[in-house]
């Protein structure tokens, strides 16, 4: 049976300041990305959306990102390699400790926003990002592009990498991201996010803005929680993926 | 053989901020108490303290502070027993990530400053502090002034609790500490708190400041590193209780 | 004619995380009092929040807090009054900034949260806050509320000191607020608040939780701008002192 | 009689941690660059600093920075022009709060580390930052690199740009800085700093670290205050431009 992961970004809120809507979302996706604090998130914030994720039996990972709150992570800041590695070891034991006094297992590690984008291009971020993966925990998986510079920095330092791609953004025909700048580059109908997600589980490839089908080999699909109408946007997606026998699970071991 | 530790606040430098003389001190100590971020401390800081520990076989412990840097940890914040659990664990899980890649193990949690302070008198607090320690790992031991609220919640909570004394200190007929507003409430003379340390460890005494001898139970001794002439302090009270057949070890199971 | 201040907290919003309805309440208010970055609010933030209360003809007032944006500025810190006099300034200074370059009057300071409970009562904090303001410009109106520390303190520093009610707030007989752990404290209903502002502008008393007559001698009347219906209730307000022939007006010279 | 600025980062010490020497620095030069507490510096720090500046009659300037305390503001962030312009207003207006109250003049600004830089070559940060500048007050000098995008941005804004030179750091023959990481990159020796602060501000030259004679017009010269011997080598700069008849002064309108 195709079986696909489906994971979204939760935890978000910070103290009085509320982004997303992980009590709706939470029942819909495989795995939560859990943000540890420096882009978003707080301990509270964080203990609370292990618990949902508990509850629903979704796979709980860390979200690391850049120390800037103020920027929702979203700002690259040229850190060194070194500083790289503490912040996101220092995120992932925040959120491990979470996992340990809920009884949850920790599976997985994301970065975020613009960790995430500079992690797929600069070798030096990416090695730095899959040395404090690594080091903390051999066993965790990987999320990342396709074809980018942390899926090698990953898999040369012995992770699990899982290839991952978007339910809700129209991709080029060199399988990048169209940037947001460019209008169409979010999709915003349910009907045509199903589709993607659907066309991705299925025959491992999506249809470019140019109309090209391009190969996007991914075992997870993510959905952006903070758009509008992201739930919605989900139940689509699990209804267009039942159909069409695709099974929704979190990564594992085969 | 008379058994006791001495512990010192370590890992408190910031970014390009140096607070303390880690190099010099670790040496010194049989425990280190290693800041988490919140009151200082920053994720590379907090590796560099905890490879100077694992050096000099001394024990690595937390310490957790309130969320205020630009306080250092010394100003109360009247948060909620559920932001005090969530930052104490936070900070915890953050340190232990550090411990877990360099190899070492994490042995006790002392809270910082006006944290410390208040959860000696504030059972809502202490209770919080205990709880979180006890969740995360109930061999844990608890740093905490005899006889106050902190004490008394690690026993409930089930964790060993280390009673602590000051060497640089002076207490009053109570047994309290005299206010750091009070003249001579600070031992700076370092043959005084080497007198002091070992009154502490071979009689349980200390001599308060109305020559009273008052009984303080400690079995840990804390020297502040960032009072001035802290290593010379160190060094003669190392020697005095050297010379007086005491044997400086960091806390373990009897 | 009889006439009266409406106050609303705005600009509260922090980066990604919005919070509050400042588009939909500036209209309906004469005192906006701006967030000013320590417990919400950010530059961008500011800067739309002076030009929307230009837009609307609103009042300009700076709201510090204490340096808590993850409580959001309701946890108290103990802070020194030197350190409240320089967290007051800088954050007065930096709105200021705003309002000179879109060419719009500061016209007066309201602490937020609990730096104001805490100034109500802590004659120390009291005067800090009022000898920022005062150093900064003595012209400013400082929003305090009757018969409290904070009142006193701006008397006594020359400032022309604007009493505050609360139109969504219960009263005690003895002209407290009743603490928002009593069921009852808060009135959300539109027709509640708005009677109980037309009695503080009319009458110069509100009706206490336990039926008692209570004088309130209030130019300024509060609301709530993140309690769920704000903006019902605000027009609820505005329709009953219009009935009222009240004129809604902004703190001015005589 | 030829004159010259001496300038110098001062204030960015941040609560219990130090960085500079300011009270020994202060008397040695004509601007004090204050940091605003993004990248260093805290209100109490900022209102020492003025006083101090104050007190030796030097002219006041703010130093504002990116908002990244962890990294003392040296590493580039990926920030909007929109945001530079509001964290650049945000901290001119919290320095000039303090320059207000103890009555001083602020007379010019110089952004910090890794925005300094950012703007010398990015043409929409310089114009952000001039933006800013000029939005708050046309009156102030802004310190900007020969030849950079922001003294262009800042002569585009109207405002009088103040050309800056180093005295310890090494050029290359293309009249910029020798990298950081580049050995001989910063000048340690006093008597070769005092030697390139009397041919800027004698010839208008430097000499380059290969031997040619570079054109440097620079009519303020900066000396690192974090620098190892910075006092020193303030000192023999003094003695050395005071032997060649050089009057060390602040900018003013001619």
């Amino acid at each position: 049976m195709t079986r696909i992961d489906l994971n979204c970004d939760m935890g978000e809120s910070f103290g009085a300041y509320t982004i997303g809507a992980d009590e709706e979302i939470m029942p819909l996706v495989s795995s939560a990305n859990i943000a540890c604090g420096f882009h978003g998130g707080d301990p509270l914030v964080m203990r609370r959306a292990v618990r949902l994720a508990r509850k629903h039996g979704v796979a709980v990972g860390a979200h690391p990102g850049y120390r800037d709150l103020a920027g929702f992570g979203r700002r690259s800041i040229a850190c060194s390699p070194d500083e790289i590695y503490g912040d996101v070891l220092y995120q992932i034991g925040a959120l491990a400790a979470f996992c340990k006094t809920e009884g949850v297992a920790l599976r997985h590690v994301k970065p975020h926003g613009a960790l995430y984008n500079t992690a797929a291009v600069d070798p030096a971020v990416a090695r730095a990002i899959a040395a404090a993966v690594a080091d903390f925990d051999r066993g965790l998986f990987l999320f990342a592009p396709p074809g980018s510079a942390l899926e090698e920095a990953g898999a040369a330092a012995g992770l699990r990498v899982v290839r991952e791609a978007f339910a809700d953004r129209r991709y080029a025909a060199d399988g990048t991201l169209l940037p947001r700048s460019r209008p169409g580059s979010v999709l915003r109908d349910p009907g045509e996010a199903a589709a993607q997600a659907c066309q991705v589980a299925c025959a491992g490839t999506v249809t470019a803005a140019t109309g090209e089908e391009v190969p996007v080999a991914a075992r997870t699909i993510c959905v952006h929680g903070d758009h509008d109408g992201a739930v919605e946007r989900l139940r689509r997606i699990r209804e267009s993926l039942a159909a069409a026998g695709v099974e929704v699970a979190a990564p594992h071991l085969d």
